[in-house]
């Protein structure tokens, strides 16, 4: 059988970028800003300093440091067994992530083979059945079918089935799956 | 009218990669190869040392150094009037040519935007009408019309449409295109 095929987002969606912007927004400043605090928020507007997520961007080291979204890794792996799972970034805009990007991929997510990993700009030209993704505008190009993964910067879209955490990934793919199965 | 998508790899396709394998053995040995004489050689065998392009492909500024294609600028600056272009690179492989990639490109076609780039392992994963590849191995895996670009290494192959070079790219794009629509 030929196993349906799921791209995964990078930013907000394998990593948690939220938390580098935060921390890297601390180290420069000494303000502590509480996650819960900038939900609803967009990306550009979740620290005071309105030009620092893009100074943030563009810094060297940025991508190569975010920490792994909770349990990523294991919902991964286990979706692997079931699905063909491709790692699909929009990594073209910051030519300086390229590396670093497939650096961490190689450390956090070693299972995944660099045959299935794509960076690109546009997501409307990737072909696999599923698109997990935290930007609406990946998810309106895509021609699959788009699951949003939700994080602070988009928790009042409604437009696209939600995910709400890996735990939700895993329900949607796995759990309510077997569920279908066994009641066939 | 939804124009319709070309997906074009890099490495002997935009850029003449076999000219950088051969001027890299040169600076190597002081032996020259004319480029006739390898006709019909595997790459991995177009220099007398077998493990030399291996070597190359690993040298951190091989990548950024390659020479453009002849013709290739001309020919994708117009096919951008009558087609969305793409550069889709197997590039994953490698991980320290992505950077480099990235940045021959923004020097040899800075009118393709990052949002038409695309770096993969696989290229079944990308989704347009055509893709002008050198490898058959990417041909077989893509799910469009794939076209065999000619360089030393596929001469024998003939389960693809064959274009021998940019001129010829030019003709199948363009020139018969506006036949067809003239005897319409």
């Amino acid at each position: 059988m030929i196993k349906k095929t799921i791209s995964i987002d990078m930013d907000g969606v394998l990593a948690d970028i939220k938390q580098s912007y935060l921390s890297y927004y601390f180290e420069e400043t000494g303000i502590c800003i509480d996650e819960n605090d900038i939900i609803g928020q967009r990306e550009a507007d979740c620290v005071p300093d309105k030009t620092a997520i893009s100074r943030y961007l563009h810094t060297p080291g940025f991508f190569r440091s975010i920490p792994v979204a909770k349990d990523a890794q294991d919902v991964v792996k286990e979706l692997q067994n079931y699905y063909d799972i491709y790692v699909v970034s929009a990594a073209m805009e910051f030519p300086t992530s390229l590396f670093e990007k497939r650096e961490w991929l190689q450390e956090h997510f070693p299972f995944i083979s660099w045959k299935n990993i794509v960076f690109c700009g546009y997501k409307g030209v990737i072909n696999t059945d599923f698109l997990i993704d935290d930007h609406i505008k990946n998810l309106d190009s895509f021609l699959g079918r788009g699951l949003l993964f939700e994080t602070f910067h988009n928790v009042t879209e409604d437009r696209f089935e939600r995910l709400k955490n890996w735990n939700d990934v895993h329900r949607f793919f796995i759990t309510d799956l077997s569920n279908k199965v066994m009641n066939l």
